[in-house]
């Protein structure tokens, strides 16, 4: 199929199409980029949420319900959740998933699992292009489901509209357990399995530390994390100091049974409604199409450089010289750049 | 302190010299690629040994009695532990590292623990790159020990001269659990914690799996992941079809009691001598410096297009068009491109 007839029907409900267009995309196969920026006019339409927390959190339980609210809502839904690929596997999520499937016969649902071997540009940059895929499709709502085992996937999930941190009782010891920035990337906290001991203890624990946070110290972790403050307020009357900002709330919820999943969708769509208000949405878009760019020009040097110019064979002209001790990679390296900056060998 | 003065003063015996070299190089600070071009012609001497595994296979506990037993046989022993730094800790190791400390009192060795966040080029790059240090100061044996949670802690693993894969009977449901590519970058096998059931079970179902890859396929398998064949065999007798190549032992190891221990050193030191007689040494070495120049190459470039050109201020006098659908990132980064490559705005 070519790229452009895949432009042309790709619909939330032609999923075939869908699939191909995605793999294209995933695989970086020859016309990713033209489907890309075919994709790009249409974008704007879904709002991404993204759902992480530590493994064995119901994450995968809890994405699911989330898109069945939805769905009761009339709203289309993609899910695309990010394998970590790990080498050795647990398999823990599968019983979550097989679960579920009656979310996944549901024609107004799209499922995709990203792999996350063999990406062009790494975990969060595939994730992006896909979900501007389902984007450009039409979808209402993307639900990004990251197991949060490193940071490449907590990126994945700071790059949202909006992201939700699910946590459980027996979560280690705590929020202690949480390193820094984690935190922080949350705009909506959910206490998961909450009819285990601890759950109140935990959601308790959380808004003690939003609350330490609130003031100065935790704008300026957001800052640093280039989360820009909504001017908008959350629900409730937030302390003085935090006026300005979006008050993370820290929800209970017990998401096998689908209690609790109601107020998270209502939360989500607050959460929207307040960074609209507040211009934080169009200044996360702004950030976002710069970040893309720069990211695309970073693939296309690379690209230009190894397929393209006499680097390699530069490099391969000098092996003896490097295995001899006589010359370093690092000279050889800046003699390339040097070379390929003068285009004068090209 | 000048980075041609920690050049001349790098030694096994002062680690405050180390500590700050790895330091520079780890955080890519002013001078870093200097000081790994200084160290480049003393490079050859350590061997790099990696030990993989799934966590709580008790990586770090083997790893603390292999460097016992070089510290035996007089060798100096540096252990670069590879930290996947997820957000969501366990801090399960912990006990383990507090329990070894018996062995970082010794002068003789050096224990590095490695963040991953922040590095330049990637867990990997950074980690060989503190490897590179450690061989210029002297170390005989480099143990690089890599919780493996992800294809990054593989990908660290597989750029060592050997990799130990460190398995325990209740890995999950045996072999099977280890995802396509985990074997094949084994060069030693260990079965730790053997005094519990199942150890001799898994050693059988690892040699039965090996066996079955010996012919073609294996030899296809290793190919595949850019692992040559060693022309010298293995201990006993392989069968015809592998004797071309090295046969991967599998051995059993209580590392809690350094039981089995000297035989996982003796068979990492005879996959050494092996690799000389063979050539295979010689061509990861020549492997590895390519990969080294290419990576600089790509670092360099990075840093040229976005400190030094004005890619940066291009793109950002196009984000109104691209957010106005006007234009495509994809575009306006093939404009970015086309531009450097021409130098003619330079």
């Amino acid at each position: 199929m070519q790229i452009d007839t895949v432009l042309a029907e790709l619909r939330v409900d032609r999923p075939a199409v869908l699939a191909r267009a995605i793999s294209v995309v995933e695989n970086g196969r020859p016309g990713f980029e033209r489907l890309l920026a075919g994709c790009h006019p249409r974008l704007g339409r879904a709002r991404r949420i993204g759902v992480t927390g530590p493994p064995g959190a119901g994450k995968s339980t809890l994405t699911h319900r989330v898109a069945a609210e939805y769905r009761r809502r009339g709203l289309t839904v993609a899910i695309v959740a990010v394998d970590p690929t790990s080498p050795f596997t647990g398999g823990a999520l599968l019983g979550d998933r097989i679960r579920m499937e009656a979310v996944s016969l549901d024609p107004g649902v799209f499922i995709r699992s990203m792999a996350t071997r063999g990406s062009l540009g790494g975990l969060a940059t595939t994730t992006r292009e896909v979900c501007d895929v389902l984007d450009a499709a039409g979808f209402d709502r993307i639900l990004i489901e990251t197991v949060g085992v490193g940071q490449s996937e907590l990126d994945v999930a700071k790059m949202a509209d909006t992201t939700v941190l699910v946590l459980v009782p027996e979560s280690g010891d705590g929020i202690q357990t949480l390193k820094s920035g984690v935190m922080e990337v949350a705009d909506i906290f959910v206490v998961n399995k909450a009819d285990r001991p601890g759950a109140e203890k935990l959601q308790q624990e959380i808004e003690v530390t939003l609350g330490i946070r609130r003031g100065n110290a935790y704008r300026r972790i957001r800052a640093h994390h280039g989360v820009s403050l909504a001017k908008a307020g959350g629900q409730g009357s937030p302390p003085p100091e935090a006026s300005a900002g979006w008050e993370p709330p820290v929800l209970l919820a017990k998401a096998l049974d689908g209690d609790g999943v109601p107020s998270i969708v209502e939360a989500i769509e607050r959460h929207h409604q307040a960074g609209e208000a507040s211009g934080e949405l169009g200044e996360r878009r702004r950030r976002r199409v710069v970040e893309r760019t720069r990211e695309v020009v970073g693939r296309m040097l690379q690209r230009w450089v190894w397929s393209e110019s006499p680097a390699d064979r530069w490099i391969g002209d000098r092996v003896e010289e490097m295995l001899a001790g006589a010359v370093s990679p690092y000279e050889v390296a800046a003699d390339v750049v040097t070379s390929l900056r003068e285009g004068a060998r090209l």
